[in-house]
C-alpha cells in the first residue's frame, strides 16, 4: 500500500504519467520510416538541453556508466593519460574506469564535499609541459556529496594552461534539473542518461560530443564496438540504429522534451532551486550540516547531510523504508554511515517535498536523533509559501 | 507538473498502479465464455465486502447515483412512502430522487453533523401504524459532514417499532473502507460504487440486495429498465450483460478485491482509522473543530472541519488548488463556505496524509488563519510515530 | 496467447493504443477548474460528429441503452404514444424499454433485414389526426442484422404527414463510422455510445438534443434524476457534473475525437466503407448471403451472415473462438443460430480484416460448410488491392 | 490507424498487453530490499529457458549486441585467437567486433543459408595443435538466413577434436522460442536479449556463463567496466546491481518468466514449430523458396524468402508497409534485394500470421509478382487447420 509514496533518491526519479504513457508504444520496425521521424527531433531537441549547437548528441541503450565507457573508448588509447580529481563515489568510479581500461589517471585527490578544483587542476596542466594528458575529467554534480562543480572555471583553467585536453564532463545527475552550457563552457563531451532530469526508466545513455572530440575518434585505439560513435553515429545519419534501438525510451525522450520545453528550462531549474532550498532549510532547521562545504557548491537535485555524531545514516535510511515506507539516498562510498542524501530531481512539487521532510523528521525522532518535529517542515513550508508562483498580492493585483 | 500529488478529495481516491495496470485490459467479447469467469468472482467477492452471504450483489455501469435510482426503483411504487432522515448533502440528494419520483418521503430533518436519528426513526415507524412506510433510507457515511452513522441502531430502531420497511443504506464513501455488516445489520440494499474504496475509476454501481428486498421486484411499479435488477440479474445468470458490460472496471474490480483481501479487510479498516486519527489530531492541533458532533460519529474516510468564523472555506481550498497543487474537498450544500473537506480513504499512507496536512497549513497561513504552522503536522506526526507497524522495539525482540 | 487477435464483434471494438492512454489518467478533483476545460471541448466535438450546431450534448456515465432511457425519460410521458418499426434486436429492445416505462407503442412489424419503412411510419403518421403519437423512435444501424436506415426519409415522411411527433435515432453502432447528419435529417435526440466509433472503453451515453426536444423536457412526467438533462445540463453550464464523473472516459472522447478530426470524418466514413465492402466480397466469394436485403440497406460497420440451411451459426462462432481465439458476434434474437455476424468498426486495417476472414475460413471448412479454403480471402484481398491508397502508380507518378 | 498491425519483423516482437502492463512499474528504490526479491527469480527463472543449472545468469542494460561484447571481453584478451564460420549477418557481426577488439579471427566462410559446419570447426580445431583457439563463436538462429544450426553438432566437433575452447552462441533471437540446451549442448556462454522471444522491450542483454567461462575471468585482458562480469556478480549477490538497474525490464522478465511457464517451454516450442510451418507451406504455395538450404535448418522463428529473379525485395517490404501498414524484415547483407524476412516469433498467433500472409500476398500482386492470391493463405489454412489445438473430434470424444 506505499507505492503511492514518492521516492526521494537522486535518481531514478518519480516518472510523470505523461510520460509512463509516452513510454507505452507497442513494437514498431526500427527498419521503417517513421522511425526515422521519431529519433531525429529528439537528438535536435537534445542539444537545447545540453547548450550546444556545434555538438553531436549521441545516444545508447545502457546507463550512465555505459555513457561514461563511450566517452573514453572513442577518444583516448592505452596508455593515454588523463586528469581527474577524486571528490565523491562517482568521480572515483570514473577513475576506476579509466585505470582498468588501461588509461595512466593523474588523481587530484580532494576532500569529499568539495567541488572540481580549477586551481589544482591548471597547476597540473601547466607542469604537463609535453601534452601527455588527453583529457581532462569532471563530474559536474557529484551525486554522493551534493555538490555541483564550477565546470567553466575548469574550463578557463585548461585555457590559463593553454592545454589541448578534452574536457569531459559528467553531468547524468545535472542535465535538464540545473543549468548545463555545452558550448559556453568549452565541454568536449558531456555524459547523461535517461532516468534523472528526463524522468524516463533507466536504459538510455546520452551524450554530446563537441567537433574536436569527434576528430579524436580515428586515432582513439581503446577497443570498442557497441559503444562506437562512428556505427551509431552512421546509421543515425541513415535514420537507424546499428543494433536494435530502445524504442519505447525514444518515445519516452521525445515526450520528455516536449514537457522541459513546455515549461522551459529556465523555469525547469527555478522549480529545482526552489524546491532545494526548501529542502536546505529544513536541514538547517534540524541543526544538521551538508556534506557541501559551502554555497556555492550545493547541488539543486540532491543533498547529502551529515548525521550527528555518534549516529548511523543506515539506520535511518532503513528504519524509514521499513517503518514509513519511503525511500532515501543511503550514504556512498566514504560517506556511508555517515550522511544520508535527499533527492529532490525530477518529477516533483513543494508538497511531496514536504511529505519527505516530514517522514525523515519522524525516522529521525524514532531514532533519537536531537531533532524537534516540525523543525525543518516548519522552515521549508515558510520557504515555500514566501515563493509561491501565484501569490494572493499577486492575484490581487 | 504537480500531476504527482495525491488528491484530498473523499473519493474518487488516488488510484493504485495495480489497479490502474489492472483496467488496461483490451476489447474482449462479453458474450464469450471468458467473460463469465471473470464477473463471476468479482460478483462473490463483493459479497464478502459488503459482509453478506445471503444477500444478492447486482453492479450497474453508473455511478453511485445511479445506484440509488436502482435501489428505490426495483422495490418501490408511486406513491409509496419512505422514512429519510436529512443531515447532509447526500441524504437530502436521495430525498430529492426519492420526490422526483414521485414517493411520499417523511422527512426527519436533523442538524448537520449528527448522524441517523434511530430514536426518531424508532417514533416515526411506531407512529405508522397502517405500516405505509416501505422504506428507511439511510446514508452510512455522510460525506458532505464526515459522520459515520450506526446503522445496526437503526436496524434496532426497525424491530423495536416491529415495522416491515425495508431499510436501504447509502454506503458509497464507507464500503471497503469502514467495517459493514450487511446481514448483521439487517441491511436489504446497501448501494456503493467503485471509485471509493475499491480505488478505481468512476463508472460501476455496486449493489446488495437481501431475499426480502428482491422479493418486491416484481411488485415494484416504478418503471425502470436500464436499472431493472431483473434483467441484470437474468443476464449475470447465464454469465452475461443486459447490454454492453464495462469491461475495463469489472477487470479492475476483480484486482481490487485481490488487493484488499491480500491485505485483509480488518487491516485495511484500521489503516483508515490510523490516518483518519492522524488527521483529527492535526485539526486539533490547528486549533480548528469537526463538523462531526462527537467522537462516535467521526467518519474515517472523510474529515469536514469548520473554518473560524470570519473566513471563507472556499478562497481556503482554491487557494490551495492554485498555490499549491492540491486538491481538498469544498463545503457542500450548509457547509459551503463555513467548512472544507479532507478526504482520507482509498490507497493512501501516513506520508501522503502528512503533505496534505503541510499543504493546507501552507494555505491556511497564507490566508491569515490562526493556525500556527506545524501544529497540525507535529500532531499527526506524533501519532504516526506511535502507531508506526515496525517500531524500532519490536524488531530489536 | 490469443489475446493479441482483433475482435470482429460489432463493439465493443479494438481500442488503439492512443485511446488507451490517454484513459489512463489518474484521479483530479472533479470540482477544479481544471475539469471544465477538459468537458467543455469534448461536448463541442461532439457536435460536430452528430453533424449538428444548434443540438445540446448531454453525456452520462452509462451504456447506450442508458442514453436511450435517457431520451424517452426526458421528453415524454406516461401513456403518450409512440411509434415504432421493429425490425432487429436493437429497435425489439426499444419497443420494450417504452412498454416497461408505461408508454403506448405502435409497432410497424417488419421483416429482420429490412429497414426502417419511411412509407409505413408516413401511413401511420397521417392517420394519427389527432397527433397522439409523440415520438418515432428508429435505429439507425441494426446491430443484429447489419441494416442501415435511412433516416433522412423518416423525417421526410413525418413531414409529409405534417406532424409533430419528435424523430428519436439510435445512432449507437453507426455514430462516427457512417455519416450522420443531425440538423439535415431533423433529427431531435440522436443516441450514441463510446464504445463504438469512438473506439473506448464501454461507459459513457452520448446524447445530441434539439431545441424541440428540449422544450418538452419540463413537460415530461416519467420519473429520472441520473438520467435527467436538466440536472446535467446546469452542472455541465457550471463547468461540471452532477454526480461523479466518468473522468477516464472524458479524457479518452477529447482523445478520439482528436484522431477523428485528423483523419477527417470523412476519411473515415471511407474506411469504413471500404472495409466493409472487402467483407462483402467475401461473403459472396463464399457463396453465402447477407441479412440485410440490399446494397441500400449494407451496414458498413457490422455485417451479418446468413449460415447454409442445414448449419448452426452458434456452432460456427463458438468454434472459431475455441480453436482459433477469434471473437466474432453471434447471432442475435430471430438471428441465433441462423446468422453469425462481423463487426468491422473502429479501429481496423484491411490486414486485420482479411485475418478475421482467414479465419471464419477455417472454421467454416472445420464443420463442412460449404465453402472452398480462400475463397473470401481472395475476394477481399482483389478489392483491398484495387483501393489501396498509395497505388504504385500514384507513387510513380 | 495501422497500429494495431501486428509486426512480422523478426525482432522485436509484438509485446502482450500482460507485458506491458508488468512493465509500467513507476520508480522504486534499487538499493532497496524490495529490489533483491525481485531480481533473484529472474536470474533463477532465466536459468529453466536456457537449460542450465550450472550457469550463471549475467544481465546487462544494454542490446544483444552488448552481450557479445561482454562475452568476448569478459573472457578473451588482446591476441586471443578465435574460430567464427561467417553465413549470415550476424555472424558477420560478431566477426567484425572481434576484430575490433584486437582478436585474431580464424574464419570459416559458408554459403548464406548454410549452417554452423561442424566438420570444418573439427577440422580446423583439430589442426589447432598448439590450442591457440580460445573460443568458437556460433550464432545459433542466423535471422538474416532464416537458418538454426546444430549447437550440439559443434560441441561434439570440439570433443572430436580434443579442444579446450570455450563455446560461445549467440541465441539473441532462439532462446525463449526453439529449444535450447546449455549444459546437455556443452555451451560455455549463451547471449540473448529481451526483446525476442522474452516479447519485451529491448534494452536488456541476458547471458549465461558456464563455471569453465567464468573460470577465464581474471585473466582475460580486455579492458571493461560496463560489461564486467565481475562487477555485476558481486553486485548482484548482494542484491544489487554496479549501477542503475533497469528496473522496468526486470519486471517484465519476471512476468515474460511466468507466461512462458504457465504455457509450458515446450508447448512455446510446438507453437513456434506450428506457426513457422504455416509461413513455410505458404512460401511453398506461392512457389518461392527459403534461404535455408534445407528443413533442418529451418528456423522457427524466422524464414527468409527468395524473391524471383528479377525482382527486388525491398521493393516488395516498402510496399507492404506503404500500402499496407505491415512492417516484414528486410534482406540482410548479401541477401539485400535478393530476400525477404518473415518473422514469427514471440507472441503472435495463427490467425496473425495469415493477415501477415494475405497481405505478402496483395503487396506481391501488386508488383506483379508470379504469385497467385490465396496461394500461400490457404496452404498455411489448411496447415493451421489440422493442428488446430482443440479439433471437433476431441471435442466430440
Amino acid at each position: 500500500m506505499s507505492d503511492q509514496n514518492p521516492v526521494f533518491i537522486p535518481g531514478p526519479t518519480n516518472i510523470p504519467d505523461r510520460l509512463r504513457r509516452a513510454m507505452q508504444v507497442q513494437t514498431q520496425d526500427h527498419r521503417s520510416p517513421a522511425f526515422v521521424n521519431t529519433l531525429a527531433p529528439v537528438l535536435e531537441g537534445c542539444k537545447t538541453v545540453f547548450g550546444t549547437t556545434v555538438g553531436q548528441i549521441i545516444t545508447f541503450p545502457a546507463s550512465g556508466t555505459g555513457g561514461w565507457e563511450a566517452a573514453i573508448t572513442n577518444t583516448l588509447s592505452p596508455g593515454d593519460k588523463v586528469l581527474v580529481a577524486r571528490y565523491g563515489m562517482f568521480s572515483h568510479r570514473w577513475i576506476d574506469m579509466c585505470q582498468r581500461h588501461g588509461l595512466s589517471v593523474e588523481i587530484i585527490e580532494c576532500a569529499w564535499g568539495s567541488g572540481a578544483p580549477a586551481d589544482r587542476f591548471e597547476e597540473a596542466l601547466k607542469a604537463d609541459n609535453g601534452h601527455a594528458i588527453k583529457a581532462v575529467l569532471v563530474t559536474h554534480n557529484e551525486t554522493a556529496t551534493g555538490v555541483r562543480s564550477d565546470i567553466a572555471a575548469v574550463r578557463r583553467a585548461i585555457q590559463e594552461a593553454d592545454h589541448p585536453a578534452l574536457l569531459m564532463v559528467d553531468c547524468v545527475s545535472s542535465l535538464a534539473s540545473m543549468p548545463f552550457e555545452m558550448d559556453k563552457w568549452g565541454v568536449d563531451i558531456a555524459v547523461s542518461g535517461s532516468q534523472k532530469g528526463f524522468m524516463l526508466n533507466t536504459g538510455m545513455a546520452i551524450l554530446a560530443v563537441s567537433p574536436k572530440a569527434l576528430a579524436t575518434m580515428e586515432r582513439a585505439q581503446l577497443p570498442r564496438t557497441f559503444f562506437d560513435f562512428r556505427d551509431m553515429m552512421s546509421a543515425n545519419g541513415k535514420g537507424g540504429f546499428p543494433y536494435t534501438p530502445p524504442l519505447q525510451l525514444i518515445y519516452g525522450m521525445a515526450e520528455s522534451l516536449d514537457m522541459l520545453f513546455e515549461e522551459g528550462l529556465d523555469n525547469v531549474y527555478a522549480r529545482h532551486t526552489r524546491l532545494a532550498e526548501g529542502v536546505r532549510r529544513a536541514v538547517s532547521g534540524w541543526g544538521l550540516r551538508l556534506v557541501a562545504q559551502s554555497p556555492d557548491l550545493y547541488s539543486d537535485t540532491v543533498s547529502a547531510v551529515y548525521v550527528p555524531e555518534g549516529f548511523d545514516s543506515n539506520a535511518l535510511t532503513e528504519h524509514a523504508f521499513a517503518n514509513y515506507g519511503v525511500s532515501f539516498g543511503v550514504g556512498l562510498g566514504e560517506m556511508n554511515g555517515r550522511a544520508f542524501r535527499i533527492g529532490h530531481l525530477g518529477s516533483l512539487t513543494a508538497t511531496m517535498v514536504l511529505s519527505g521532510l516530514a517522514t525523515l523528521e519522524m525516522a529521525m525522532a524514532d531514532l533519537k536523533y536531537p531533532v524537534r518535529l516540525g523543525s525543518g517542515v516548519i522552515a521549508a513550508q515558510e520557504y515555500y509559501r514566501a515563493t509561491a508562483k501565484s501569490t494572493l498580492t499577486e492575484r490581487a493585483a
